[in-house]
């Protein structure tokens, strides 16, 4: 069966090393006290939690699954335990304004708890992951009754959240929500309309259910700019602010689904159920995207923690695992075959899994980081950097991660031969939940869309060229570094290349809006690469400069992984280059009725 | 549900069209009468069951699974019933030697109809096509008495086979293994030993089962050259011919895997079960390649099949789902939304899907003539060459058309957004099902090193170049022709390609094998792009000269789908030059202690 042991020496190095958390978070407003002391003692928490309560409920919650009875859905054997062990060591506070209860410490630890999260249960981790997705919103946009009524209970656990957005017929395309709100003159309305694939939308872990739902009024605009933010409870809570009457929103049935089996996917019935307004009229979206954009970073996390798991399991196999002699002699003649880790191949799967990971740590990490900066710097300058950086890396953050995600579990998988195939060892089960991660919370086109029209074109790369700038500065920095060129000139002709080719699709985008389209899902890998090309080159840097510092084996590792990054995943932006130029008519060109004949 | 329908047009495009099957078959010893006709009654006979018959049976089959209860393996709801109805048509002895009661029917018939099989219900293909291995295995390599005993009863689908080489310790170096042979000194032998992965290893299908089991005599050599092949019925046939004694061997277990649950994978227990030698003492491998390589197609053919189901489906999703408009404006004001089609990415998803197959339909179909031609031509130059072309080629089948097939499948299940994730509607099956045909007959990493080991480097590329002596005569021929030009330059060039690549590798791999063993698998797809793009610029000059006959649209799409081809997926070859190159040292710096710390 597959283990998990939580990457706190990479964790650190991201954290104290590369990023030097306690520097920057202590020029931020409210987290001046966060030292590396206390970002260490948090991540061992979180590690011990993991690895000794959650991920040994993996395997066998995936083969249970969770259960619909008449409404009532119970979660896998041991889950409502483990989430009152979470609650009582205070973790879904971790990250949460003390005002209501929480412990206000930055994103930039609250992401690498999240990947520990992930990597031992994913399907577990849902249940508070959709919790914080409502808590955002609540506290972003909702009434200060409402705060008070509600977030004290989120931000302990004991209530949870949920995110109420897709219908049969729309998911990408809310606009045609149906689902309808009715003012019933005391400032509540009346929500009637069925939701489906809603994580965590029903199941047996706390006492209430807070639903945040999207739905139109009666004299609201048509399309996207007619949805409003509602929430709806499913008790409605009492005078004394506990969970009172029953509100009408009942769960119809669980979906059967690939992966994440443990995590209850329920079709809701909202059947006039009580709602009060979260933001304005009209403006759900807007609100939404609160939640939607912390949805999206934490899909992203998901593609990073399941590959982090994934990968930890398959080197243990690949040096336990004996088969075949190395074609370059015998390397271990004490037995009867060699470990496969001594096989090419085998390696190439294993540091694809190493090089995605490890870049993914540290990109997610310094992204939480600049959420925080976002947040909480007095320089409202940088804090509009940050902003933008954010604004445009999140796209990066969930489709990249979340494909790389999926390459790297299928190749841990692919380790293990015939085995990975078996349930029991729990290899095809990462494959299995990871790949959700590349279809919800905006499928990865619906990313890639966002990346080149909203966040590139939209702003004539205004926000990219912050990215860019940061990455020629640290080049120009180490252009006299002579170990750092085999990083520094692919990354300089990376960069250009990224230049040349944004001005290229910007210019066909302006004839003919297709153009953007065919070219999204390939730009975004390439911008992709460059991001991870820069955190590989980055790390590099840090790492060279502590080579004699004692702990040699880990920076030679971390030297070795971006050769291996440079020279062996990078080169997929010679095909993205090509493919990127070669325009919309390779797409539009075929008939529709000539697909099939 | 998913629904199939057998793409019997395109189907009958590379049979008469590209190939012109009964010209060629007429050359063929045997094979002079099928005709035209023939074939095409043949080919809408199999499409008849397939889409009749056992596809509506795959969506409960896998749900279901197989039971196991002390050794007796029952199979999903429907499969006997429609096993039996498969023999009672004739579908076994399809292409079996008439002098065991088979029809004698080509393989370029008999790899089409495994298509719609794979396609319709690749576990329940999989009990008949394992019969087919060992049916091959016997008719090479048995004793007169022992073809004449069994054969007639598996050509007519009586009984059934397998294939026993995995043991718990070793898959693909079977020179570990541990099954013992004993000769009871009246030509039979004891065979005891364990041994896991047996596709189709119990049922409840067939009144007997072959079992093709590896073991090692007492006195043989304790490597890969001391195994020998035994022929062990379940039941051991009395006087008459019928199931008689029950041997000793027995069903301890079925895998729960990811996939292709309706078909049993057993674990077989050898215990003294009464074996006969088939071929040579020790030379059992060189018997079981016989099998093996059939396998490894018929392992493509899955790619190819699930494939082609999966595109079929998520075609027709794509144009009766709408979402959003389409970026260039609106297409069907008639409806809220546009049909997703509309979008190049999902027509660039659909495009691989339909790119890959036809391509793969083609390459495999005209593999299989030349199965044909090696078994059955008169010259023996001819055969030779045909010979020299399957051996060199049946790696590309088996690991270029599986990798596609995943990379297929889990593109028409993105098309269906969420709900490809929900296993009723059966998108996800395609994807879990295709995912063991990458490792299971020879994992992808053990295709890519007999292509560039066994079958390029060991002959100094003389097989090779059988192959590419034929692309560059076509290409030759269509020089001339300005419409063919953007097809046939990039061929041209990546056949250059590709033999410079291959001497540098072979120049490398004398200086150090593992240089070999890192360039394998990216060589592999290269080549693979070769072959696949030698298929579709033959098809496009086909198409071109056809283009007033009537079926223009169809002809067009082939244009069409060859250009996507060229500019959308051949394109990888750029990155795979890149890391083709970039030698062993970046994956085998690591030290195995620092994968992990």
């Amino acid at each position: 069966m597959a283990t998990y042991k939580a990457p706190l020496r990479d964790m650190q190095f991201v954290l104290h090393e590369l990023l030097d958390a306690e520097k920057v978070l202590s020029t931020l407003s409210g987290y001046e006290e966060v030292s590396k002391d206390v970002l260490d003692q948090y991540l061992e928490a979180s590690a011990q939690f993991c690895e000794n309560e959650i991920a040994p409920l993996n395997r066998a919650a995936d083969e249970e699954g969770c259960h619909w009875d008449n409404g009532v859905v119970t979660t896998p054997k041991g889950f409502k335990e483990a989430y009152k062990q979470f609650c009582e060591l205070g973790f879904p506070s971790l990250d949460c304004d003390p005002a209501y209860g929480g412990q206000g410490m930055p994103k930039t630890l609250g992401f690498p708890s999240m990947e520990m999260l992930v990597s031992a249960n994913v399907a577990w981790s849902m249940y508070p992951g959709l919790s914080h997705g409502a808590y955002s919103a609540i506290h972003a946009h909702g009434e200060q009754w409402m705060k008070d009524l509600y977030l004290p209970k989120i931000v302990d656990g004991t209530w949870s959240g949920t995110m109420c957005l897709t219908e049969p017929h729309c998911g990408t395309d809310l606009g045609l929500l149906k689902s309808k709100a009715e003012a019933n003159g005391d400032g509540t309305f009346n929500i009637t309309g069925t939701k489906i694939f809603i994580s965590a939308g029903e199941h047996d872990l706390t006492d209430n259910i807070v639903h945040l739902v999207l739905a139109r009024l009666p004299d609201s605009p048509k399309d996207i700019k007619g949805i409003s933010l509602f929430l709806v409870p499913k008790f409605i809570p009492d005078a004394s602010g506990k969970p009172g009457v029953r509100n009408g929103v009942s769960c119809g049935s669980i979906e059967h689904k690939m992966g994440i089996k443990a995590n209850a996917t329920a079709v809701l019935n909202f059947d006039g159920a009580k709602g009060w307004l979260v933001g304005e009229v009209n403006k759900g979206m807007a609100c939404m995207f609160t939640m939607m954009n912390a949805a999206r970073l934490g899909c992203g996390m998901q593609g990073l923690g399941l590959g982090e798991s994934a990968y930890q399991n398959a080197v243990a196999y690949a040096k336990d695992r004996v088969q075949m002699r190395s074609l370059s002699g015998t390397k271990r003649a004490d037995l009867p075959a060699d470990p496969i880790i001594v096989h090419p191949d085998v390696r190439r799967m294993l540091l694809t899994g190493k090089a995605y990971t490890e870049a993914g740590r540290a990109f997610s990490t310094w992204l939480a980081m600049q959420l925080d900066i976002e947040e909480r710097s007095t320089d409202e300058a940088i804090r509009q950097d940050a902003a933008d950086l954010v604004a445009l890396l999140t796209p990066i953050a969930k489709a990249f991660m979340t494909d790389n995600g999926f390459v790297v579990t299928n190749q841990a998988m692919q380790v293990y031969g015939g085995h990975g195939f078996i349930r029991e060892w729990g290899m095809e089960q990462y494959v299995r939940d990871c790949r959700i991660s590349q279809i919800y919370e905006g499928t990865n086109t619906i990313q890639a869309l966002d990346l080149i029209g909203r966040k590139v074109l939209l702003d004539q790369g205004q926000k990219l060229r912050k990215f860019t700038k940061i990455v020629h500065k640290f080049c120009e920095a180490q252009a006299q570094d002579a170990q750092m060129k085999e990083f520094v000139e692919p990354l300089q002709k990376l960069m250009k290349d990224v230049g040349d080719v944004t001005m290229h699709i910007g210019m066909q985008a302006m004839m003919n809006k297709d153009e953007a389209g065919a070219a999204a899902v390939d730009y975004l890998r390439l911008v992709g690469h460059l991001v991870f090309g820069y955190f590989w080159a980055w790390m590099v840097s840090v790492a060279l400069g502590k080579m004699e510092s004692g702990d040699k084996k880990f920076y030679q590792a971390k030297v070795h992984t971006a050769r291996f990054y440079f020279q062996r995943l990078m080169p997929e932006t010679a095909a993205l280059l090509q493919t990127l130029r070669s325009g919309s008519k390779n797409l539009m060109d075929l008939e529709e009725d000539s697909f099939i004949f």
